[in-house]
């Protein structure tokens, strides 16, 4: 079993998950086969639904004589006829259930190994959000202790070890990390079955934050039991990879048909609200009418078309950057998801999001709501703003949000205050304080805002405002007027605003006062002849950066990636690779996850880098596709994209 | 042709459409039908989308001889071979968009009677955003009077007579009042293509409204050239009745690919994002692999089939009450859409919306943001509140948020607080100031926010708490603790909440004081022996109102409306009916809309109301179903639901 990030988005991850049986790619849905009763079979669903994986439960299939038998003799993929890999689960549920059933925790895996599953899971102990903390830390020390004594017994088959802790964090934190110390192969995150049947979502967000800050980043995550597409998109965000449902068949028993907004009851609708092929070939009273066996396949059908397609747009989502605004617009036809948005925004879990968020996405950020402005790719532009950022000037001039960039916008503007005196301009925009000279760097540029937001977005735009402009000499722009005096000292009064933004940009992107080691020689600027937009960046004739027209941030050139490695000590933007890759590096291929030997933990996925061996000699220059944690700990894939070798 | 309401929420109205050519549900789309050219044939659609309408052009037919023989000869029918209701448009967009050609207005439209078409469309003058408010009132005039010329050419074919006007509202208003006056059968809302493809929602959302308070609201409306989803909801909302799309076709030429939340083009996805019949049997990369006219088609059926499960969505929230629902999560994925929703907050406009508002719905009010505040539905809460209501004791003890129904969440506190003195006792809810008496009424106990809403939420609540609570003697109820003086006079400090609840809630409904006319007697209440919710109220021994458990609201009885008909002097409650009709309405039947004489203008669809001839004789009493001025226009359907007879 392999598993490796392919694209990223917030702390969502899509993945190929190579088994014995096939390749998977996440985030994906394992539809749950009951063996005794097929509503759809598996088969079907690989033709109509493109299903890559099925998950079906070994106790059921230990307990019946019968299907044992088979599975024994000719295997669980034979048992219910399905080529793909397939994972089974081991009894906790039915033992939360139907309370004490007989299972022996080592058997039931001894027994999923045998009848060949790819991804077997231990008897865990199902622990309810209503225990008490101490009996959760009992439930947990039992699911860790079994989970011990099963890894020995998982052969070549892969060993899921469930996450327990109730609601308690520190729990769910604990047991995520010694299950991480052991040989598991595969997280799911058990016991939240309750909290998504009463709409628990806020907790539920704090089991799998709780659960993932424990967890070996590598590793494929799986939120058991989830199995209503309505809060996919929101679990993906926070880094689950898997979901199983028997959703699509028990919503379909009872008439009840899936969508992204809840569920319906086929009785109680005159028209289908929906375009799937089965909503598409009949009508609702077509539907009613059908005799009782093949409605609920109908519905079923429907259940899992929905619920697959829900899937695909995740995954589109995560390959074109707008996880975040599809979890928004989904949160926003339920309240009780909103309240788990709102988990989101604490402080902790700010932090926690800001390492998984990449640079840079393909499509602008898009405004959804007062949700949006508190985004981690917001927070880190303020923090950054904040900490990084050097005003020029002794006065700064605030203009109001307008048509971007601003610096085109404002171009008359900004000539007739120049007449004037040198200044800091700043926009008051809806994202908080722009200087003019970032108004081009991701997502500054690439934004999407209605006219007017909402109070709650410009109460938090104002407190950056105000934190950026305190102690400093502000004048306002206001119904076209300026009361700013002019300076009459001898000294020139244009400013060369190209270099103000290669300082400004490449202290934001890299770090405080890196211009001075960046610039600090003869400049020579390449603009687009088209665009007018700065390309290049030669210092003293070396090539140090070029700016990509669509994000407005630099690339480092091999002359640059020098400077900045003189500049900063390590372990300062550096990725340290083993000897054995540095032949490659050299060549410009991707250095692998398994060959980072450490990592600046500043770095973000998709930042620049600069590739170093052991000794801090630098190889080359490159760019981020994972965060440290992930490079330390994947073992497949690239973690850095080399762009030139030094 | 005729046209009638069946179902209704927001300004937006789920209608039958009959035609010679069969019924038409709206709201609905036409898909445009290019003569020349059918990626899609009608019939296929029929058979595909259920598609009951099409649009086709006679400008194109008419220039074009063999189209235009076989159009005379066989009608238009025959030539596209369609046999449900047939539009024709005249060949203004084509003005528009290749300049001055050829078409005589009279003639365009004689051309149409003469080839069949169900709905032929007068040669409009369109006016384009950009004009000055000069070029667009010659327009509209010359629109009006090309109109007015029309009409009499149009024998038994109904003619769309286009409201222009560019985009300035007294002219929309204008023009749709002068072709109202003519005996126009449909009206397009013209000129706004350019509105749309620049997403400019908010001029598009003043463009309709205008024009709709313009209109006759009997007649069916199209907002022309309307093709996108994205904007369905929004325009039906408003009060739009027929979409028509040529976009599915155009973006199919160009490899787009309509979605919900805008269009992509099919070249830059992975996967597909949907779960139409296309996005289902193909993946992305087969369909980028069909040859160039199969991948087209696909695309086209994917476009409609899209749209056309949006419109079956847009049916489903309009029966179920969840429309406005439904528009704020789709303009929570565009913030154009986003500033559009901002517009309906106008008082103007909230005024307006009010008027159609239903005063309860099947399903509960949903937060979904910042907007959701600003309904109609909670505007006309906050002022029947500030205007209907009385406070009953000289303090007021006010609790923080708490679970639904209030009364029964918070009893042991209302008892002590009770125990010490007669207060009124207030919820600041997320919805404002809830008198705990108004508790279960529509919407405040069918309604689900999130814990925390939003700055802006918050601030517009507390803005009515304020005001509600002004000058008032006010103690909070704030962490456990009460600073409340125990009333130490001889007055008996149990609260009759059963009385005070009914007293509330009628003076809410049917206007202030009127309890004291309702319940002047000796009352009898009959409460359910499940729920101990208030089912019935008597007063001497006589039936005057029944209370619905769904939504809180009283019903009113016979001998409730003597009472009511005595206490408020005409036009209050009243609907005016013909002569004619009152031996139908003595048998409890219906009241048509075209018997209404008269209507209270205060009345809103499924307001309680008394049903009187024209000398104020007090019929029966009933619940509307229509608002005044769609009473007076219909000539139609049911006005009122007659409930019992005096």
């Amino acid at each position: 079993m392999t598993f490796e990030i392919k694209e990223r988005d917030a702390a969502g991850r899509l993945c190929k998950f190579k088994t014995k049986h096939g390749t998977v790619t996440t985030p994906n849905l394992m539809p749950v086969i009951n063996p005794n009763k097929m509503l759809i079979t598996p088969q079907e669903m690989k033709k109509l639904f493109g299903t890559e994986i099925v998950i079906t439960n070994s106790y059921i299939i230990k307990k019946d004589e019968k299907l044992k038998d088979i599975a024994l003799k000719q295997g669980v993929h034979k048992l219910i006829d399905f080529d793909g890999p397939i994972m089974t689960d081991s009894g906790t549920f039915q033992s939360y259930v139907y309370g004490d059933i007989k299972i022996d925790p080592v058997d039931i895996v001894k027994f999923q190994r045998e009848i060949g599953s790819d991804i077997g899971t231990i008897l865990d102990v199902f622990g309810t959000p209503d225990q008490t903390k101490k009996e959760a830390e009992n439930g947990l020390k039992e699911t860790v202790a079994r989970a011990k004594k099963s890894i020995p017994e998982k052969g070549d088959m892969s060993l899921a070890c469930t996450v327990q802790g109730s609601v308690y964090p520190d729990l769910r934190q604990k047991c995520a990390k010694e299950l991480s110390n052991m040989n598991a192969d595969f997280f799911p995150i058990g016991g939240v079955v309750p909290l998504m049947e009463n709409q628990r979502y806020a907790d539920l967000v704090r089991c799998i934050i709780s659960a993932k800050r424990g967890l070996n980043p590598s590793k494929p995550v799986h939120l058991f039991g989830a199995g209503h597409p309505l809060m996919f998109s929101l679990a993906v965000l926070l880094g689950c990879d898997f979901f199983d449902s028997s959703a699509y068949a028990k919503y379909a028993h009872d008439g009840r048909m899936i969508f992204l907004w809840g569920t319906e009851s086929l009785e109680t609708l005159n028209e289908l609200p929906c375009c799937c092929p089965v909503c598409s070939k009949f009508t609702a009273s077509d539907l009613k009418q059908l005799d009782k066996n093949e409605r609920m396949r109908q519905l079923g059908l429907h259940n899992l078309y929905v619920s697959f397609s829900e899937i695909r747009t995740i995954r589109t989502a995560i390959s074109d950057g707008w996880l975040w605004e599809l979890v928004e617009q989904r949160a926003s036809s339920n309240p009780y998801l909103l309240d788990a948005l709102r988990e989101l925004r604490k402080k902790e879990n700010k932090i926690w999001l800001e390492k998984f968020e990449p640079t840079s996405k393909d499509t602008a950020m898009f405004y959804t709501g007062s949700h949006t402005i508190h985004r981690p790719i917001v927070f880190r532009y303020h923090k950054r703003l904040l900490t990084r950022y050097k005003q020029n000037f002794d006065t700064t001039v605030v203009l109001p949000e307008g048509n971007k960039p601003y610096s085109i916008y404002y171009a008359d503007r900004i000539k007739k205050i120049f007449e004037k005196r040198k200044v800091n301009l700043v926009v008051n925009s809806h994202l908080g304080p722009v200087p003019i000279e970032l108004d081009e760097m991701y997502p500054l540029a690439q934004s999407v805002f209605p006219k007017t937001t909402d109070n709650e977005s410009e109460h938090e735009s104002k407190k950056i405002v105000d934190e950026f402009l305190k102690k400093k000499k502000v004048v306002v722009w206001k119904n076209g007027k300026l009361d700013l005096k002019t300076d009459k000292s001898k000294q020139k009064n244009s400013v060369d605003m190209d270099l103000v933004r290669i300082s400004a940009v490449s202290d934001m992107q890299f770090g405080k006062g890196v211009s001075k080691s960046l610039l600090s020689g003869d400049l020579r600027i390449v603009k687009s002849k088209n665009t007018g937009k700065i390309r290049n960046v030669y210092c003293d004739d070396n090539h140090v950066l070029s700016m990509r027209a669509e994000d407005g941030l630099f690339t480092l050139k091999a002359h640059g990636a020098k400077l900045l490695h003189k500049y900063f000590k390590k372990p300062k933007l550096r990725v340290v690779i083993e000897e054995d890759a540095i032949p490659f590096v050299k060549e410009c291929k991707s250095v692998f996850a398994k060959f980072v030997v450490e990592c600046d933990s500043e770095l973000r996925p998709y930042d620049e880098c600069l590739i170093v061996d052991k000794k801090d000699n630098l190889i080359a220059v490159g760019r981020t596709l994972l965060n440290r944690e992930e490079m330390m700990a994947f073992d497949h894939g690239a973690a850095v994209k080399t762009r030139e070798a030094v």
